[in-house]
């Protein structure tokens, strides 16, 4: 099957070579996020694509200095709701009205979320969309690879110094994920001819018939 | 691109009409799963693969009837690593050295993983680790999508209910997310015609040129 062989032929790129990725393609990976599923469809995160490339600059020193940050063509930065509030649910549903119409069992859903929400502890309801951007994280790559463009999960960063770069705080977003979007150099990356590693199946998936 | 068009078809199926899938298409599925990238390559969860009729009726009072479960070809669960520990983590590496051969730094990686991890509080590792369980769970939604495989993704249940039935925490495990995969009832399924709802890119995506 194609799509597994595009998962086996990536990996977490140590080391790019600056070519710049064609739109349609970063189109492509940012549509797929977009498509990701949601908890109540709710798509509690924002995406920034840093292509600035003084902004990568400071960013780097953040991240490790992992040269893939300023390497990379197009930076993802993931960055979650910071908690579930009623405007931001109440917005989800008005877009949800628009495209559907009105729904009265719907917007009854939209009413038990609000009360099991909004009185929960801020950081508990960050926890549950952090998850959520986790899938759409996972789109992003397999999507990546689809269009065979490298890319290089970062979970490795300050959160708070790059949402305090990005003025991310104000907006009520917390960083969680990178995502350097590139080309792999092929001389300068050093886990490029390394196999994959994986655990065996056995152990790690249990058939119950 | 066909990638994005499998991912427009979908949508998280609330009927499913008990239609078997073919071993070689969940295979697919599972192998994508195995496939997700994880921080450090831990793999820090196991997948449960439920066919079996009785166990699935027992399932689906825990997460609220809803239908799909026991109407489902093959149940996931994925259930995630209640702790990083010492064994665990050297096991993971003892893998990757058997695959990859011995590599100092490699090991001292390992040394700097034991020395972070293993003092950290359980529910710290255990959200860490959820969070990489949510990465595969995008890769098997996406290719259970190619395969034009339904799946209706899952965090409503009782997790702990499903831990004591299923045995888990006696394996150190607690179970996160369930996914459904079988095949549409179209005319049982209210979501089947419903348009998808997304929010609109601008306020989602944002460039920083």
């Amino acid at each position: 099957m194609q799509f597994i062989e595009d998962l086996k032929w990536r990996y977490a790129s140590k080391a790019m070579n600056g070519k710049k990725i064609d739109e349609s393609k970063i189109n492509n990976i940012l549509e797929s996020i977009i498509l990701a599923p949601t908890s109540s469809g709710l798509q509690p995160f924002e995406i920034l694509v840093v292509k600035n490339s003084e902004l990568k600059e400071k960013i780097k020193p953040l991240a490790f200095n992992q040269s893939v940050i300023t390497e990379c063509s197009h930076l993802l930065v993931f960055a979650v709701w910071d908690n579930y509030t009623e405007e931001r649910i109440n917005h989800a549903f008005e877009v949800s009205h628009g495209i559907r119409g009105f729904n009265q069992e719907w917007d009854n859903y939209r009413k038990r979320l609000l009360e099991m929400y909004v009185v929960r502890p801020a950081q508990e309801n960050f926890e549950h969309a952090a998850r959520q951007a986790y899938i759409a994280f996972g789109f992003a790559i397999a999507t990546a690879a689809t269009e065979r463009v490298d890319s290089t999960p970062i979970e490795g960063f300050n959160p708070e110094a790059v949402d305090a770069l990005l003025e991310l705080k104000e907006k009520g977003l917390r960083s969680v994920l990178l995502l350097p979007l590139g080309y792999r150099d092929e001389q300068k990356d050093w886990l490029v001819d390394l196999k994959k590693v994986r655990k065996p199946k056995a152990g790690f998936i249990t058939d119950l018939d």
